[in-house]
């Protein structure tokens, strides 16, 4: 499967990119230049050209990009031109938070099944689902169809309910917990760390450098 | 206050590697290279010695570096060589997973105040805190020597409590909210949507490029 190597901070920037363009697409806007969509999410236009050049030639010299074959396009490259299946284990706040999240939805992610251990967390209702127990893993993983497990359990049971996520066949790992999760090289992994957004603050308060 | 710009992408991996470094102190490692940082982290050595290179000269040619003395100046070019007090407003399902959120803590970002405008949440505990009203917000703001402001209100309601903050004198905002927020140039703002979590695993699973 492995074609070249593509840097996760483009991969990231084409997600702005995407949400961008359909800004655009919303205000009617036909063609757009790198230059445009460069100012318009705060990089430089060369940049744009270099991410969107991983993938291909687009664009017409002089005339700029169709913005909605752009985005289509961008969006397919993001494997966001159909809808996700996910599967929250820990209902905990973080996890009940996540469950609800709009933004996940109105990205192709629709959260369809919700576990927890908890007795008082069990049957409670988060939006359209119902917690279940954790028991029932295997079973709704493979009736719902699960591509992607969101993992908002305690640190102490993190790795159980990866290794059982993966044995029911879930081939992507989204980690909230703390816990440094092994994984065989046929899942993809990915840990979430949330103060790392405050500490992009943190290093701006300190420094008062501009971030490119 | 402006000196150059560092992207954004290297701020973040600073943050990495403090990590990194911090487990390595707890395991006793004196000295380290950038290749073993590199390989530590998943990056290449040249990317390591390039962030670090933009904050002055560091470690001995053949030498590397020392790891103590590498884990402070990181944790200091970040600014987490102190404690940032921060105020999180809107205490949903989000704002209260926020608020109890460890690894906070454990970067010394500590959570001094959460306030909300709904009577059914003024009150509730989350963990050391009550909820507060918002009224309260700009006595709050100066009594706890507040520096990030994190927004976890409605879209619709996130523009007006972002005024408030900066009115009361925060400098830097976190903003969970989908609304694109106005703040003047002497605040830091950063804008999270987590959803772009999910979109690196959907790009893996439909590409199966690997990430560098």
């Amino acid at each position: 499967m492995k074609a070249y190597k593509i840097p996760e901070a483009t991969v990231q920037r084409l997600s702005i990119y995407s949400r961008h363009l359909a800004q655009l697409i919303s205000e009617g806007v036909i063609t757009v230049s790198s230059g445009e969509i460069a100012r318009g999410v705060g990089v430089s236009s060369a940049q744009v050209r270099k991410d969107l050049a991983y993938f291909g030639e687009f664009g017409t010299r002089g005339v700029g990009y169709n913005v909605q074959e752009l985005y289509s396009h961008v969006m397919r490259i993001l494997g966001l031109n159909h809808t996700w299946n996910v599967m929250i284990v820990g209902a905990g706040k973080l996890g009940s938070a996540l469950a609800v999240y709009k933004g996940f939805e109105d990205r192709g992610f629709k959260v369809r099944s919700v576990l927890d251990v908890s007795e008082q967390r069990i049957g409670q209702q988060l939006g359209d689902l119902v917690v279940e127990s954790l028991a029932f893993l295997e079973d709704r993983v493979s009736r719902e169809n699960i591509d992607i497990g969101i993992i908002t359990v305690p640190a102490a049971a993190a790795q159980e309910v990866t290794d059982k996520l993966i044995r029911a066949g879930v081939k992507a790992i989204l980690n909230f917990s703390p816990r440094v999760l092994k994984v065989p090289d046929s899942v993809v992994l990915r840990n979430v760390d949330l103060s790392v957004n405050l500490e992009v603050l943190s290093f701006n308060l300190s420094f008062g450098y501009n971030l490119k």
